[in-house]
């Protein structure tokens, strides 16, 4: 049995559920990756992978075929999409060291086309930062937050903007927040309703939570059935 | 101090967040719940309430003026939205005893006046339940869907549906899915992208993220793209 | 070996580290609590009961001699102390299910003859009623906050308040929230620096952390620096 | 006291439970592994190494008379067995990452003489995936199904084959799958009856499983006692 | 929408996987219930009930048609199957406090037609117990085993018997046994190879996964190997 | 979008709370701290650097410009300020082991100005050691106690000490110990009242506490409000 | 099949280990706990049951045939050993709610006739109350230990007492420390060397590894060394 | 300060205890551990090291000075003790992988001069290899059990012997097991009774609760006080 028996892309998966698919690369061996990329080739598909970190990039046959993002560890393989139009999605990161999975999500939603507002560095223990930019965050209908430790900015944020607020809980932080259930617990027992979560450090989940929320808006907004 | 002081209603959550207050029974005296009431009625104001058991209702002075579910344990204090137009949002319990949750969401959406779709006991474990059904699903934007035990409806609706789904897991089960923990931890590590999440047993918090959803959606279809 | 044997007061504590023994009730039978009372009563001795649940107290008795809260749970035993002075500790509950706990921590600095300001439902889904009320928290030197669920409020005030913050995560949520581990958890990760915890539902503990502070802080102004 | 009395063989296992005592190397050391290979060697015995890493592998003395598998970290050592037969057990891996845990299992069963079937990569987030390989799954008496992350596969194999399910759940994942916990209590808590379960990552052990069904299978076929 | 919609019975699980449906009480009301066995009778069909407590039991319009065991708190509805032939399948309990989930699965076999021996109080603290009794067990082919506590005894069977174990750990202890996990663990962790896991206190799904073996068996013995 | 993008320096927090930022370098890249520095540099602020490896302090560019301890792991950047005496706060290390936590509350309060007393391994197997050393202890207004293991020294010395105790769990210890669980779990947990409690390792924040409380301590000796 | 065959009893237990077998009756109904009675009636047997709760005692048809304490819950049946000698073993309760647990280890050695001491309510928070006590602890070679909470008393008695100490961890406590893994944990962490350790509330078993000591103890005397 | 402050020598403790103090290496510098030694020498003490990994070893100044066993990670300084017959205390490893907490307590023993028994690979899983030693084990008054995985073989072991039985989990395992927090549960729930259990991998904290129990032997056998 070959290494190409290992896997079957769903290249219909965009037809299906609006979402193409992506290889998430954090469990799979160089072998794995470089023969899904040559059959995603081979059909003239493109992909996005994700979780590929810098050593696993490396050892790819397939490495300089790629464009690379090493903080956010995702790769696009094949023609890009134009990023287009004023961004309607803002995606916040409470501190600096969650800036890697504010940006996998980032990617992975200028990977689809879409442009978004990356706002960096407002979590709540000063407050005035994200005041001071709260006006700019409410523009945008669709907010992604990505915050460990405590992770209270979502709650507060949930306080504040009407839209979709989409949270994604980050593995930063030691002792009781090391691993990231202190911020997933946080945010899913937040006391502001309506907070929709993601699994810890899931940057590409917030980012297709986002991308079915705009497919159900246009079909919100066409025809009722 | 008076139980008067214990409480602070947010009458402006409306206008900032889209969403109206709503009163959680679950940690409170009956006491305090009558005069969260009856600071309402002062105002005019209408009122849901939530994680209501049968008997803190019966123990309310304010029982008979309440359109109480004993179901959903949620109640209605004053005048009704009327619920309107098509049902936008399909609303799927897995299994029988996921019911309830998934009529608290259900309940909810409808003291907001959206109509919304129950389709109840379609888990995977009969697949041709959810085959026999799964146009009538798909043909709402938005998908709220309540399982237990192992959870595994999320992931496979998720695979089979463009629209957003929003999972409710629920504390239906024994052993090691006591407590949903284990319907928590599944549907957060589906392997279907983007399936948004709320607490375990939370379907008031689902229909809030429906209603920010549709609040987004609204603000995406106004400005340009 | 008779009930007597079974416990050994501390009356020597407060000279010690100056807090009284408090009874703590909740482990005891209605005989262990009417022995310690009657030895108590010997010697002329005060004392706090905490965890005195409502048919703990009917069946004791020294019911009549107490001076019973069945909000806090807590009873005092002989005379009481006057409460004076202007309020230099503000008590905190984040939402009205916190209460209770607000009101151990307050009816324990009670005990030991100190006044106290509660605020209380001003949890951050609706900054507003924190923003409301924050000068006046601030003009306190010592902040008891007590929050359940995503416990978020504590990391808000640190950002806000120069003076001590003792956070007491509470057990009140379901879920994930369920027995207040993931409120203690969030305190604990709290992205705002210097915030003290204790034990879930521990307000008794969180009033004796003020009590010690208070103690710290007038060694501080006696010796020079 | 020297590595000679570190272990005791079990040659008659084979004889008591019809399973034949195979080596965990994971806990041992190169010298222990070989003085075990060496004592089988005396005997004339054959001997399955499992757990083996690379670089352990590496290090012993017998490295080169054993027949080594990297991917499933398996090792044959001694004459092995002619695999005979059409396949009667299917073993599945619902994702390309799981491919390892589904290895071991087959070495196990390739090492006693049995064909197996490995169907890759048919995980339920694409069911058409599946649907496409049911008949061939269908056609298998005992499955085995090796899952990671959310492991609804083995919920929705439960409700579709009739025959015997085991399934192993991976460690694949990260966040709250992380470890494999998430989908150790899914499989468990599976909503389809009578799916057999087996430890973590256990390829070696679902084999073993399928061996026990197989000898229970003979003697069911007997004559009754 | 009425109960009736609340539930969607599988009346085609038989022909499809081998397993009649079974109706799983614990999260359900007297009136789901009722509604059910009321659509299982237009149809003529028979019924397994689960987890049905001696309350619930007797809050049923169908009360009195059910042939109810309180020790297994299961219920037959319809006709029964007569039980027949030599017992193929040994039920042991390890201790006494784990016969109710033993006799769970003995029911459910019962209910399908199948003769068992149940064999309790063998635990391995007293190890003669198990000794005087181990050539009964292994006369037969497969053995579910119900064990709380360290459940050890799965360890030392799965030493003894060459046939198929399943082990179902039970939530009886307390302190670390609390709840069962140490149990699970235990089995799911054992030194013996290949024991089959099922749910805490599952007796009802051990008892699947036996049937799930015997349709395996009849496969195996029919096509040619 | 650049590195300055992703974080936003809170130089307002000494006037608002008191608590100079400082920087936590275990989730940000080399760049990204350098960056912060430089910005630090060009408003002529000090910072406090925590929680930096050897590694990482050896890749960044202001390597040779911070006072760096590589047990404490914290860095001085800018003008170090006048440590003046006596000391107030004792820092108490219940191991060897747990020093380096210790010397993390140490340096952060040196930083500030601060003196304080480090006493080392008076851990209560031995109380002897404590006894020894507990008048000087006693001698400080507030106290600050690294424990980790059993963490039992904390809820002695709270019956010993009447002024503030600051338990640090730490994560020293393996086995139920590993991760420091086990020790916070101790000091919450403690008989001993009063007791603040701080995340595990988290020396940086039990110094915070006790600079909160030095300035509580300031305004409750000012004249009342 | 009956209640007979439902369990096994271990007459020859005391022969072979030297310790009585003792019914735990938490898992039991009282038909299976009179079936028990019975069956060591007739054989003119004694017996110790556990864990039998008042409403359970009432229950039994043996009831009043019973030697039984409320508080410890233990009942002994038949004739009663004669307590003899001086006590060679303390049993050191650290609170007052730790005494249950306390007796339960003093009633099952006074059952095997061991005279032993209870020193009750000697936590750490005031170590003057162990002090003062320390001497008569010092005189048993043999220390049984009750702690919940904290449980920091086991340490430091085992930093004070050179003979055997058996620590108890109790469910005494709330928040952290509610089920009593807090005081395991720490018990099991203990800095002080050798401390042995039973389950949580397991005074039964803190008694029988006393008696396995004794055992011990009498055979090291009586070879040669 | 100087690292001569960080620790504080019990070199009483042999008279206080009978246990001489040990040094804990994992959590100490080479230069701690450097300057314990040469504090030990100044005194002309000597000195047992653990959990001393072979990196850290060759780390010392005082390496060479040492006496060092990679396999049990201890280390002997200053003059041996001459270990004495016969054995009185058998240690017994159930797998080969628990040979060095075996050896860990082995070496503890002999560093304090007694003689031991090592018997190892006698899991339950071929219950032939323990019954082939049983009467070899029988002849030790006491018995340490290294058991990781479920650790079924303390259970099995206090069935057949009656004299103290002292387990250590061990933290060999995967999935479930990994860690040893499934066989500490399965130890401590055990259902046999009076086994006395130490922290996971604690080999040397079985050891001296051995030394423990031995030093009350010796007590109970003199004279009554």
């Amino acid at each position: 049995m070959s290494v190409r028996d290992e896997f079957a892309l769903d290249f219909a998966r965009t037809e299906r559920i609006g979402l193409e698919e992506a290889v998430f690369a954090a469990g799979k061996s160089p072998a794995q990756i470089d023969a899904i990329l040559a059959a995603a080739e081979e059909r003239g598909a493109r992909f996005l992978v994700t979780r590929l970190d810098p050593d696993r990039h490396a050892a790819l046959t397939y490495r300089d075929r790629l464009d690379y993002c090493p903080v956010s560890r995702t790769a696009f393989f094949g023609e890009a999409r134009r990023v287009e139009g004023p961004a309607r999605i803002a995606i916040v990161a409470a501190g600096t060291s969650d800036v890697p999975v504010a940006r996998e999500a980032e990617r992975t939603l200028a990977y689809q086309g879409h442009a978004t507002t990356l706002i960096a560095d407002v979590g709540v223990a000063g407050l005035w930062r994200l005041t001071r930019r709260i006006e700019e965050i409410r523009a945008h209908p669709v907010v992604i937050c990505a915050a460990g430790m405590d992770a209270a900015l979502p709650s507060v944020l949930g306080g504040l903007v009407a839209g979709a607020v989409i949270a994604v809980p980050t593995s930063v932080g030691y002792g009781v927040a090391e691993g990231g259930r202190a911020a997933l617990d946080a945010v899913l027992a937040s006391c502001a309703p309506g907070i929709a979560v993601v699994n810890i450090d899931n940057g590409y989940g917030a980012a297709c939570a986002a991308l079915r929320l705009l497919h159900a808006a246009r079909r919100l907004t066409e025809a009722p059935r």
